[in-house]
């Protein structure tokens, strides 16, 4: 059956990222549209009231999908086209962590890193808001060492974050610190394990589309698409 | 098989409540530990490395899991206890609805009303914080104002937030302002369709649990659990 496939995303949004990594490991191809939403968009706005990307439309005979917010986009792929499975062949036990993990990564991560170093650094020179604020960008650091210490201790009996098989525990994880990899906030000197399975990660196919990002006016870091790095 | 279920909580907390609302309608008996969250008692750490509640923990013969965080444990309860359902028996269209204003609540909503109302009203009370900021409560209610003229929007043609059958959406909305009416701060007076949508809900078995709690230091608004407010 033909499917037209249509994404609404922004490059540099973590949670489109997630959608595109989902969609990339599953081999499901999409136009797209890259969504500028912080100038609230309406014709954004007229797909998900929220105003947010990613926005996901499926168009089949007799059939159009309009799909908003990342889980629930990320649920639907994951019932629809089960194969490759990034949840549902996993045991109960690794299921329930990769959903934790997912929840730990949008709520407690986001919270505690990105409001801080995605918005310093890469919100305000979109929207043209002034210099990062130095305190701001301390918090966030601080933060994002102690998240990448915490993926350590996970990953280091662990292959991928929820357990044996990659999951979206991992489509999370990478979806953000790709993020902050492209704006050169990872001390990756300093990580362990982590590192490893970022290199793993991001020398799979699903992540190219994300390593040829570049966008006008946010150069990314040298080693951003470097596999070696 | 005889299950040993125990729920960390705390009365006030929205993302407790969804699972309370959800363990009663699935008509599943459970005991509790009330986790005053923000005294980072150890015991709860233990189990979840957020140090957040809710966890449900379940005990049967030769299997003991630890479920973290609010949406884990929802889909958990979903996949282990289908029945009654709050999300598989809907169709494709209402289970992407669900999950996208299971989102809204714990995102949108969280950031534009919560933030503002419960960390004002509840937070600063438990923690001693001292008085309500004003404007951060006109925030806060401006906000909730859209909100319900959003659901008001959706109630118009719909029996359930997310279609014609209960789900995880209804669950996600009623946790949140169930809250919010504890502490007095939903204007039913302005409300339209979301009124008689809460009255429904609020008169299902599964909201007793909540209609009885009672925070010491922090009495509920007059009309908490009047059903016929």
């Amino acid at each position: 059956m033909s499917v037209e496939r249509h994404l609404h995303h922004f490059p540099l949004d973590p949670a489109s990222r997630q959608v595109r990594l989902a969609l990339a490991e599953k081999r499901l191809k999409f136009n797209e549209t890259i969504e500028r939403y912080w100038e609230r968009p309406e014709t954004l706005a007229a797909l998900n009231p929220s105003g947010l990307p990613p926005v996901l439309v499926e168009k089949r005979p007799g059939e159009t999908l309009v799909i908003c917010e990342s889980r629930a986009i990320l649920d639907y792929l994951e019932e629809r086209y089960a194969d490759p499975p990034l949840l549902s062949n996993a045991s109960l036990v690794e299921r329930n962590e990769a959903r934790r993990l997912v929840q730990w990564f949008d709520r407690k991560f986001d919270a505690e890193v990105n409001v801080y170093l995605l918005h310093e650094k890469m919100e305000k020179r979109l929207l043209n808001l002034g210099a990062p604020d130095l305190a701001a960008l301390r918090a966030g650091r601080a933060a994002l060492r102690a998240h990448l210490a915490y993926m350590d201790s996970l990953l280091t009996d662990r292959t991928w974050l929820a357990g044996a098989s990659i999951s979206l525990a991992d489509i999370g994880a990478g979806a953000v610190l790709s993020v902050l990899d492209y704006i050169g906030e990872v001390p990756w000197d300093e990580a362990g394990p982590t590192r490893l399975w970022y290199a793993k990660l991001k020398s799979r196919p699903c992540f190219r589309g994300l390593l040829s990002d570049r966008y006008l006016g946010l150069p990314p870091a040298a080693h951003y698409d470097d596999l070696d790095f």
